[in-house]
C-alpha cells in the first residue's frame, strides 16, 4: 500500500479542546472507516461525547478513547507529533507543509513508533503552545477564501492521505469482443437498416464497423447487442 | 498543480435524495474549501436545507444550488458521469475503481467539459437506476469491517483527491548553521559543563560536535542557542 507499510497502529488522533460531540463522533467514524482506532481527547468541552449519535459504528473508537487535561500528557509516549494549522498560521516560526508532504513524513514514522496527529478546537484550532509541542505542522490545501474545514472532515481527509496510495491500478480491462463479433455485429446492424429503409451507400458497413470499434465493448455487451439486433431483425423480416 | 490542470468550474457535485440537512451543509462547505462551487440536489428529503447550519461560510455554495427532480435531468448537460460506490456495489456489471485511480479520470474530463460526481443518500446510496447513467463508478478505500462513509466527509475526500497534488513538495529548506557557527557553539558549551564541573574527558568536545551535528540546527536557532549559552557562561563566571 503505497511506498511506506503503513503501521496504523501506531497513530494516535488528538482532539485538542473539541467543542461539538457532533465532530468527536464525526472524527471517531472517519478513524473507523480508515482503520485508526486510537483517539485522544484533550480536555473535551462535553464529556457526553460518547453517546454522540453522527459516530455510525465508531462506537469502538469512542468507548476507547482516553482522556487527558494537557497536550504533553496526551503525547508523552509518542515520538513523532504532528499538528494541523491553517493558512492563518504561515506566520509560525514552525514551517507548515502541505498534507500530502506533510504524510509521507507520517508514514515513516509511523513504521518504527507512535505518531501523534493533533488537531485543534472548531473555533481557534491549535494554540502556539499546542504547537511548541509539535515536530511539524501539516495544512489542507483548501482554497484561501474559505480555508477553515470542518473538524471530522479534515480528520478524514489526513487520514484518507495516509491511506491512499498513488499505484492504485485500474482492476483487469475487460476481455473486449473480437473483431468477428464485431464483424457479425456489423453485419446484422446493416442488414436491419436496409431492412428499414435506412439510406444505404457503400460506406454504412464501414461507418458502423468503424462505430461499433469506437465503442471498445467487451464480449459480454457484443453478444447482448448481438441477441438484440437478432430480435430486431427477426421482427423486420416477419412485418416485411 | 499535479498531472493535469484541474478545471473546478466544470465539476457539478450532485446528491441524490440526501436525507439530512446538516449533511447537505457539511457538503457544501467542502465543496467551497476546495473551490468546487456548483452543487445540485436530486429529490432532497428537507427542502430547508439552505438554512443547513453546519455549512459555515457556504452560503454562496448552497443559495446558487439547483435543485431537480431526476437524476438524468440533473446531468444532462454533463459529458461524464461519475457515481460513488461501495463495497456492497462489488457486484454490479460496472467496474468500480478506487477513488485515487477514477480520479484520474475525472481530472482529465473535467479539463474538456462538464464532469457529474453523484452521491448517493445517506442510507441506501445510489439505486441501480441512478448508476446505470454513470460512466464510471468510484470507492473512497475504506476498510471493508467500516465501509460506510458520512456524506459530507465523503464528498471531502474526494474533493481533495481531486485538488491534491503528488508534487508538493517541501518548502525551502531552512538555511542551516555553517560548520564555523557549531564550531562556536561548540566551544561554549564544552566551556559551560566544564565551569559547571561536567565531567571532562578528551572526548567530550568531540560528543559535543557529534550532537550538534545531528540536530540539523538552522542558522537563526544556532544564534539562539549562542546567546542562551553566553548567558549562562557569564553567570557560571560571575558565581565562580
Amino acid at each position: 500500500m503505497g511506498v511506506s507499510p503503513l503501521n496504523p497502529d501506531n497513530l494516535r488522533i488528538v482532539l485538542v479542546s473539541p467543542r461539538n460531540p457532533l465532530n468527536i463522533g464525526a472524527a471517531a467514524r472517519a478513524m473507523s472507516n480508515f482503520g485508526f482506532l486510537h483517539l485522544r481527547l484533550v480536555n473535551p468541552y462535553d464529556v457526553a461525547f460518547r453517546e454522540s449519535r453522527a459516530a455510525v459504528n465508531a462506537a469502538v473508537v469512542l468507548q476507547a478513547a482516553q482522556e487527558y487535561k494537557t497536550v504533553p500528557e496526551a503525547i508523552a509516549d509518542c515520538e513523532y507529533a504532528v499538528g494541523t494549522a491553517g493558512v492563518a498560521h504561515r506566520e509560525l516560526q514552525h514551517t507548515v507543509l502541505r498534507l500530502e508532504a506533510g504524510s509521507r513524513g507520517m508514514r515513516k514514522r509511523l513504521a518504527s513508533g507512535r505518531v501523534a496527529l493533533l488537531f485543534g478546537s472548531e473555533k481557534f484550532g491549535l494554540s502556539n503552545d499546542d504547537m511548541s509541542y509539535c515536530h511539524a505542522l501539516i495544512r489542507i490545501p483548501t482554497r484561501e477564501a474559505h480555508e477553515s474545514m470542518n473538524l471530522g472532515q479534515s480528520v478524514a481527509v489526513c487520514l484518507y492521505e495516509l491511506i491512499r496510495t498513488s499505484h492504485a491500478t485500474s482492476p483487469e480491462p475487460r476481455a473486449l469482443a473480437s473483431s468477428a463479433d464485431l464483424d457479425r455485429l456489423t453485419h446484422l446492424l446493416a442488414e436491419a437498416l436496409h431492412s428499414s429503409g435506412y439510406i444505404h451507400s457503400d460506406s454504412t458497413e464501414m461507418k458502423i464497423r468503424r462505430l461499433l470499434r469506437r465503442m471498445n465493448l467487451a464480449t459480454h455487451d457484443a453478444e447482448v447487442l448481438h441477441g438484440m439486433m437478432r430480435q430486431i431483425l427477426w421482427k423486420l423480416s416477419r412485418d416485411r
